[in-house]
């Protein structure tokens, strides 16, 4: 009997629901939950730090499986957000600083703009874009709580 | 007699026309265009290749009146452009070839996501996201030419 894949359910009411459901598969090393994320239709991009992009569901999909399948697992902290949301798009800029596990530190920070799309499925990923921080150099940040709405 | 600065006119019916006039600018060194390119009133985000997290206008500014008054020259070639437009928020990603003046030979290609923010005074950038693409890497493209419109 063959199995039969569930077709993913989940549809983020936020952009900012995407976002921690994006995280929270990336901690617990979910693949499944990770590319519940992503949207399907769409023509989805993934620059990993220090990586090459990755173009179109399939590529960004198996690229996650090969990271997420490595079981180290780690600790992710986010600062500094600025986000723009219009009423289909949605665009976070934010700070990751990454913890893995069995090690001390804190790595250097990462610069990542997130882009998120409302589709028929709620809200989902369509851009993560991340690049490493070079240390000892980091500008004044100035703190952005709130989200600028655009609608 | 104080000298005035005239207040910035320019406005770009489309975030092509402000990608454009992104890009020109960059070849040009012209910093006074380049800065009509972005969002004053929005808070903007830089990350030039390998660089750290710029924030808020006026640092934005200072880093371009860094960059651009080196007097190096560069020409541009954009590739692999994908494209996400909503109504206020447009996200294009693609691959930015530099040629520095005076080299032979193009450098590897630098990921770019570049996000415009339909504002009262037309199309402005609010997130320019640079990283260098490792050499020799690159997985296959699928050709993307028209940007996918969400309204």
């Amino acid at each position: 009997m063959a199995t039969i894949r569930a077709v993913s359910t989940v549809a983020f009411p936020t952009p900012q629901d995407a976002e921690s459901a994006f995280y929270e598969a990336l901690e617990a090393g979910d693949f499944e939950a990770m590319m519940q994320v992503w949207a399907e239709d769409e023509e989805p991009v993934c620059v990993h730090p220090g990586g090459v992009r990755i173009c179109g569901y399939e590529q960004v999909r198996q690229s996650w499986a090969q990271i997420l399948s490595s079981g180290q697992r780690m600790k992710v902290r986010l600062s500094d957000a600025v986000r723009v949301q219009g009423m289909m798009v949605s665009v976070h800029n934010l700070h990751e600083f990454i913890t893995v596990e069995g090690e001390a530190q804190e790595s250097h920070p990462v610069a990542t703009t997130n882009v998120y799309l409302r589709t028929g499925a709620g809200w989902r990923m369509v851009v993560h874009h991340a690049s490493v921080v070079p240390q000892g150099v980091r500008p004044p940040e100035r703190a952005v709580e709130a989200p600028k709405i655009l609608h």
